[in-house]
């Protein structure tokens, strides 16, 4: 097996190294198609030429987690084929929009190494960046992953852990160029709310849920050319299930939370995230959100919202941990995130 | 749940009232990819620019089905996110062909309601008028349906039928600016039946069957931005089945009946339409026709033809309803539409 | 049933005769994300337009399977319908690459028959060849079938077996126009090893597996236009199981392959193959490979390699047959073509 990728194991990480990641992907109307149908995506910035173009963009980017898959999948082979758990993200930043057409490529800089005590494992924490074929990154946002050892005998590293903000500044999100919300269809959008009807600490249910099935999350997850075997191989796991790629999870919360938040338009930050309980296929995915701030941009009548999404495979009760402050068993999702939405 | 959409209840409809649905959507390469992989489509003039340009077009349009079910799934949340039933179409044109790239937006405008006796639940109607991004229509039908009160003591409104032709009369088709079967290949197309070779009543068995799985229905009513959720939720009903969009079932039997009728290229009218019997994940769907009418049109070699479409879950005997004159259980769906096809 | 196809039978072909398959077919990028949706497609020449583009071409050519899975999938309403088993494949030559909104013909030659001693079934031999709208042929290659006969009582033709090339020389194979390795990026295609790392003989074990799902060999069999009741129609079969389409088989294992031989860019040759067993739902395909030759070409920087790729469904130990002769019973797949890599 000498010429197939094994993955890396913790001791193959030191904080510096340049991860590039391979087989670049050009993403385009295909994949938009492929989005809609796999997700219920509804949007109107995503779903329509003349929507977006009302918004100041010369045509509708493709969505914006499309575009986080799309490098997230990339960094599957070199950072996480040998992962025992996705701990987390954080400063995570939309730089620029994905257009029809673009190809994107994928690197990772390895900022932090830590062993865990019981030296079989590790957390290693890296900062990804996608770009686009002109080179200008489009996302970035850092991500830390529990890794096995693959030589027990390896000496721990100096620990080494990032200094992370808790959350991307309101100043800090990028408004992409030209977008304005001073011509908003809110009819055609779907909603009427625009982010002074939002108040800090609300919460949204979103009403619908999907039951997932095995032929979904295995098209989405190769759509993104993610690789991670859990995902496809009913072997590669104990109990024969394959587990739904956490991705897969983000789309369909964040589609459905267009019940109630049809104008949280795009996604520009990514603040924090956890996968709190595996999804299986035949569970019924509800959501709902919080809201946890807002803020001023300076482009026209663009505003932004942060939001805690929630994703539960029982009912959405707005209840996230338990007594014992662990997420109950039925949250499968807590992601906290920004979003741009008329003011 | 303030800022979530419930759906209207039957007393929020007004005769007059005109409904702007929302979400409008750019389709393209990527529907009709999903389209093909979706039904067994083989329509050649959706199938091949280069065919649709020997017949006149600039290219292959979309199929006539997208256009109806992205229509189609505008209305959802605002005309039967709470109907009981799908009662009935009639009235239905296509105006003008959908192509890669356009953006299609829905209206609808309510001609009719009807509260039942048991007081609990009316009928609806109304004429649903889909257009691209230059404010063309390229569609249009009527559909009825029965809605549940939300407010039992809301009162009884004026009862008001609207008057609907039973057919589409044939000089009313439209048929698509330049078509042109004057140079039509059958080879290609794959059969060599015109419109003289077809007799008013002949029967013909589509042969095939497509037994149906929860992904695929699931992925066509998604593409299609339809939110019902009785075809998503297994929670939604009571037997924890989902319900198959009934669209899904007209597509899949009108894909089917190529085996048959391969040169009834273009569905320009809808003159009828009833959802049987529900389809769920496991049926095996067969489809019959039978021709009900003849008509010229005035384009170069375009004759019309009128057919009745039966799609079934059992063997396609021709069979349509039982002694007591209702529906036999194994039939899905019984359509009655005009095509054009070479004379 | 007058106006449906039944199929041909056996006594209805000739040697010499020539079928048009019909239904042209435009293929693009809804297409090519399709297949990495039901792929784990990763190489980088058919996944970045950028990548192909320092490969000398123009873009990204769509994967030379979408082109074979789409001739094939023309043919079958006209060669295989009545198939009892696909025999073999010989002489499978790609001529030119297919771009985005090509579209594509197809036609066959009989050009060979044998009738079977039982007296009820007979071989047919059929050389196709897949044009694009230009005319140019994009693919060549001779596939065998067993096929009923409709009459019994049809005398048995002339034998008349065909002189096929047990390999096709690599002074045969055609580059496309433009290709050069010279500027190859190792990094971003995912893998060093070039022609000169792999030895003749060496196997290689691709490590991954993909549980498989109706749904989705469904889907992939539909996008090609592939009308076969055997994969569709659970009551086709006695045991009420769907056969998945060998050229699923195909697809899946060629992607599973780029673990190990993510440098074999194009395919070019198609030498031989069998579908040793069939694939059902629920199966678990793995692949592995041996390099059978290696050979110049005069594109710069380009060699070919002959790679057998075995497509199993239990775990992959480079077992092909059993000590009676017969493929092992957990042998889906047995197929010898000739790939471009950088020398």
């Amino acid at each position: 097996m000498g010429k197939t990728n094994q993955g890396r194991f913790f001791e193959d990480y030191k904080v510096g190294d340049v991860l590039i990641h391979a087989v670049p992907r050009t993403v385009g109307q295909g994949e938009r198609a492929l989005y809609h149908a796999l997700y219920p995506a509804r949007h109107a910035l995503y779903s329509s030429d003349a929507f977006a173009q009302t918004c100041g963009l010369p045509a509708a980017p493709l969505d914006d987690l499309i575009a986080f898959h799309t490098v997230f999948g990339k960094t599957v082979p070199d950072v996480s084929l040998n992962a025992v758990a996705n701990l987390g993200y954080a400063e995570g930043r939309w730089l620029a929009p994905v257009w029809p057409g673009d190809t994107l490529t994928a690197q990772s800089e390895v900022i932090g190494v830590k062993q865990n005590s019981n030296g079989k494992t590790g957390v290693v924490w890296v900062r990804t960046t996608g770009r686009n074929q002109n080179g200008d990154a489009v996302l970035e946002y850092v991500r830390w992953v529990m890794v096995r050892k693959g030589n027990l005998d390896a000496p721990a590293p100096d620990t080494s852990v990032p200094d992370l903000t808790k959350v991307v500044s309101a100043e800090n999100l990028v408004v992409p160029q030209g977008l304005t919300f001073a011509n908003y269809d809110f009819a055609l959008a779907g909603e009427a709310h625009r982010l002074r009807d939002y108040d800090i600490g609300e919460q949204i249910n979103h009403v619908d849920g999907v039951t997932v099935e095995e032929a979904e999350h295995m098209m989405a997850t190769r759509l993104w050319q993610n690789t991670a075997k859990v995902h496809f191989d009913t072997s590669a796991r104990p109990d024969g299930t394959r587990l739904i790629y956490g991705g897969h999870v983000i789309s369909m919360a964040r589609a459905l939370s267009f019940n109630g938040l049809a104008n949280a338009q795009m996604v520009v930050g990514l603040n924090a995230g956890a996968h709190a309980n595996p999804c299986l296929a035949g569970d019924t995915i509800r959501a709902w959100s919080e809201v946890l701030d807002k803020a001023d941009t300076s482009a026209p009548g663009v505003g932004a919202i942060r939001l805690r999404l929630v994703a539960t495979k029982g009912e959405a009760d707005f209840s996230l941990r338990g007594d014992d402050g662990k997420y109950r068993p039925e949250v499968l999702l807590d992601l906290d995130y920004w979003a741009l939405m008329p003011v």
